[in-house]
């Protein structure tokens, strides 16, 4: 079968750059599928480091200047896998040279950005998509599934948790290639952008709109050295926040993230409470999710785990045999499978950007009711 | 060895009736005290109920009238077992004719009512506690331990659920003997004073004052069929709160309850995350507590689930052998063993009246604060 | 209501005397019941020592020689709680003095033992129970309503465990009051009768007849002083046990006990595969059933883990309420309720004597196999 | 970096084909290797399928004969992925030829034939190493580290499953492309060569030499259709084995595999239990490893839960960040891995032919003593 090639100009080549690539280079392993990425070039000012993981990963050849990437004829898609105050930049040149762009989450820094982004690449019309890929977790697709299907019946409840401890000590410097996520010029905020976008993004997807939210930001350790200036600086991003949200369909939630809860390393975890049934899932666990149903019998009714990797789960009947588990790596290769097959469809790759901007605005929600201590309402 | 009797008298028998009295029943059976109670008397308005009660479980007389309970000569102590809108007027009777006082939670409708019930038993200089039971889970109780000792220093966050699910079906009634927790006259709030009140006491316990609170409410079943009408009432009472919250020590809140979230039944839950070590707890599995030590070798740290059965865990020599557990029961009796020993110490026997007040505080706050959207403060 | 007693005459007082004793004074303020145990006297050779656990549960009087005790007018039901060489003596002399009998497990120290007390008690004609008390478990019980109503369909394996690790120190000594255990002479056996027993009684109700086993034991620690004699003898008590093993309804079993598996307190594990479905229980979390079912939709199968604490499951509509667990002592408490009911219905209250005699055929086979690497059958 | 290249030769494209095949494909993207695989050609008679698999991987040729795929002067290294029936033949060819050989477990049919495949690896003087991935899942790899650290101390107790339903249903047949592990002439045995060899490869591994064992296999269905020959056949293969084992380190063990334990779809479980600590590992889970510290202080032990995901645990600092798992793929990957490593080194990449072999007298013991009934013992 002979395939035709989407040509991939990748920007960055941090931990982002290689969950991307290893999704482009394993998409055709496992999936049957009409286009098939060719890992063109990938851009970064270091050339040296550009070198190396080109040569890790097979790209064909590298630029310093993602600008001359962007230009170039012979690039089909952009990733954008920089830091956050660079997304809107890059995607801005890509959609003007009628790029299809592929854009690390969040979509921007604030909503006012992502409306910009959004407008650039629907005016240029070009095929576009956020890394939002927990959406794509298999048990995290059949969640969405038995909603979509009402098992749940009514929804009352959503709750969700991303919970860190990797900033805890105070010698974790601010800034700089490995550490950007707690500079707040680079990051725009801090976990509200990094992990809670993550959060909103899945319960807008699995719940709706989000209608109005109270929250409150903390910033505990409040001095930290910059990896650039080598000069202690004010932290001023959120290192927790937490907020309580309205969903249009009535239902109540709570959110919150930190990177300051000892014992999680990435614990992203979401339960929703319906009428008929309840949901659990979590990111250590990645590959069971929890189900309650009201239906069963009386006496026999309980939390099943059920371990998500028989061929009637999604994605699973492309990759081993029933109990034996993927991993957090294998929700990029998800995301690249549904970008490919939305080009043979011709219909969009969910979350698009403007979905994405959806995400964006509760996020703008969460920092501005930290800072006032009132309700923010989003339309 | 004979013990000094403590002659209780009862008003009311219902589900906490029961729990009280097997923990007067067990006390002595399982630790080796000065005092024993001795079942005196127990009140209650219909007689027959009374009787099938008192000869259920040992009462020697029965009252008609909680009045006439108060005044008897031969009692030393009130247990209060009613409805929440009667606490105020037995105890202050109570404390009038110089009873100790054991009041079930929470302490009253509100914090009015409360500071009167404290002033009441401060001025009697009586005895006096508030069955918030879980404190007394033996796995609760060493979590207390731990973080007393300092072993989880400086805490950055606290997570408390109390999750039920027994009130979504629209057919339950408010109001009568089963199920006036649903009707605001009787038990002047929701989950608020019946779930949250318990959080809150384990939270204050464990983590210091609460210093303000953001909240939302809601009630999904807008009316009820009244148990004592027969007619469709509108519900007063909230179904579901959640609050963010902010403790004097610096560390960071959410709190939650409810009673439609589908699957669980009985489910609290908490969370402490400090710099050093972190802990779980939860309501189904009792007898466990989950904890997490940051100085344990790096690539061997991992939550620890310690099973709470063995005699160098509190109040667990007293029962059997390790790895045999106990259950929600026990905490009852081990208040009424650290009551007992209370008497002997001449020391207060926690929570008093007076520490039940701060619960009471809070609570109000978050009721308020559902109200009016607003952050409120607590003094 | 007025109660018909059932006068008890107790012989020992450890740890299975207060498990007994509790049961008997928990009962009634559970269950509605015609008969109601009156304690009427225990024996044992200390007096002292009986007279503080006559004091602690209220016997009215105590014996220092169980042969009085037997004897005594004033008695309906002998509970022999005994190290297992006094088993037999004492309950012959019981029938033979046409009491009833309800005593601790295993029911004697070999068959043939075994044999004559069932012998004796049938033809005395009076009620007897062995305490095998797991059974009694509500979630233990569910599983064998679910076995019954053929839920599981034809059952391929059985899989038991019961783990402890309190004699992996050397130190540890052999014989006395508090280690008898570990006296082949007071035990008979080691974890055979102390531990596989229990394993073996489970099996035999819920899955039937075993035909034969092939086993191995181990002593790891060849030499311990002896409480008594003060002096290093040779341990002649099995520390561990496995055996292999068919059932008549054509299932593989497997089973293993030890007092050698560091971190296993009380672990007492059931696995039940069947065509249809499959059950899992374990004892220190006894209050769950885990349920798998083939006849759930594909996609959503999973274990499930059935917190028993509902009214529609077995025993627990007379504790709490749903989701507030019970623990170890209740099952004691349901064996006195079910032996009362039993004197109502005038059936018998199994495990009988002779239904315990069955278990006692296995032991002995595991032990004979242990020695002479063949299977033995049973028959 | 250039890379010295292996040019791989496969034989056979089913299930472990892929799984090799990505493992050849990954390795350099997330490991530094001097070497590289090159995907050279595959080997089937199906030239159709053949080319199916090469196209979707990457290999550059087809064989439709693998005597031709193993004379090619451009292949260093041949992989065997066929049934268990043509291991030898090819083997010796490959020898011969003076090809590497990454032989799919088991080694062979029986000891007699895998000691000729050993003598001739050894005679050529090639590399080899059998595919018992499971010894590089991390936790497994890690668990290996802490015995061989004695942190365990001496053993008492290996206790390990393998259980899997999916040959419940009479309607599976056996022989032909898909389910020849049901046919016993081309897997040789059943659930023993195929699970249970994983488990005792382990043991070994971990705990060191088996010296006897008693066992006992069932078939529980007799009879299946035969995919190549259309009829209904006798089952020759075990469907179900158990069976004790001894080590020559004193411990004692229990191993059983089944397909036909309803709700476990490929739960291999091992557990083993020290004087000082303990640990549990379960392939449904494999990114977590259980571990209970006996030096833990009293009141705080308990069994901890490690998520296998930090750089400070084996072969993870090449993935992604602490809490993202990785899945079962990864331990062909990892085996890969070591394979290019020990070329660099010119050690041997365990397990060898050799180290298999020893599996290998196991299974013909297992066999063996379920036939006569007695203990056999290993050499």
């Amino acid at each position: 079968m002979s395939h035709i090639p989407l040509r991939i100009g990748m920007v960055g080549y941090g931990f982002m750059g290689r969950a991307h690539s290893n999704g482009y280079s394993q998409a055709n392993h496992f999936f049957n599928l009409k286009y098939k990425p060719v890992l063109q070039a990938v851009a970064a000012r270091n050339a040296e480091k550009a070198r190396a993981f080109a040569d890790q990963w097979g790209y064909q050849d590298i630029e310093t200047d993602w600008r001359k990437l962007v230009e170039r004829k012979d690039i089909d898609a952009i990733d954008i896998c920089t830091p956050n105050n660079l997304h809107k930049e890059i995607a801005l040149a890509a959609a003007a040279n009628g790029k299809m762009i592929l854009c690390e989450k969040p979509l921007s820094m604030n909503t006012a950005e992502g409306e910009e982004m959004c407008q650039a690449v629907e005016k240029a019309g070009v095929a576009n998509t956020v890394w939002y890929n927990y959406r794509r977790i298999p048990a995290v697709t059949m969640a969405k599934q038995l909603i979509d299907e009402g098992k749940l019946g009514r929804i009352f409840h959503y709750r969700a948790m991303f919970l860190q401890d990797w900033t805890i000590s105070e010698d974790v410097p601010q800034g700089g290639t490995a550490t950007w996520r707690l500079d707040a010029q680079a990051a725009g905020s801090g976990v509200t952008g990094d992990l809670l976008a993550h959060c909103i993004d899945t319960a807008i997807w699995l719940n709706g709109s989000i209608t109005g939210v109270t929250a409150m930001t903390e910033t505990f350790v409040k001095e930290r050295m910059h990896a650039e200036t080598g000069k202690k600086q004010e932290v001023k991003i959120d290192d927790a926040a937490a907020f309580l949200a309205r969903f249009q369909n009535g239902s109540l939630a709570t959110f919150e993230s930190t990177r300051y809860a000892r014992g999680h390393k990435a614990l992203y975890t979401l339960e929703i409470n319906g009428e008929k049934a309840s949901i659990k899932w979590d990111l250590h666990d990645l590959h069971r999710l929890s189900f309650f149903d009201h239906r069963d019998e009386g006496r026999l009714r309980g939390w099943k785990s059920i371990h998500v990797s028989d061929g009637d789960q999604p994605y699973m009947k492309n990759w081993w045999v029933p109990g034996l588990q993927i991993g957090y790596e294998h929700s990029f290769v998800h995301q690249v499978v549904d970008f490919l097959k939305s080009l043979e469809t011709g219909q969009p790759c969910s979350p698009t950007f403007r979905d994405a901007l959806e995400t964006q605005k509760v996020c703008d929600a969460v920092l501005e009711s930290a800072k006032s201590g009132a309700w923010v309402g989003i339309s």
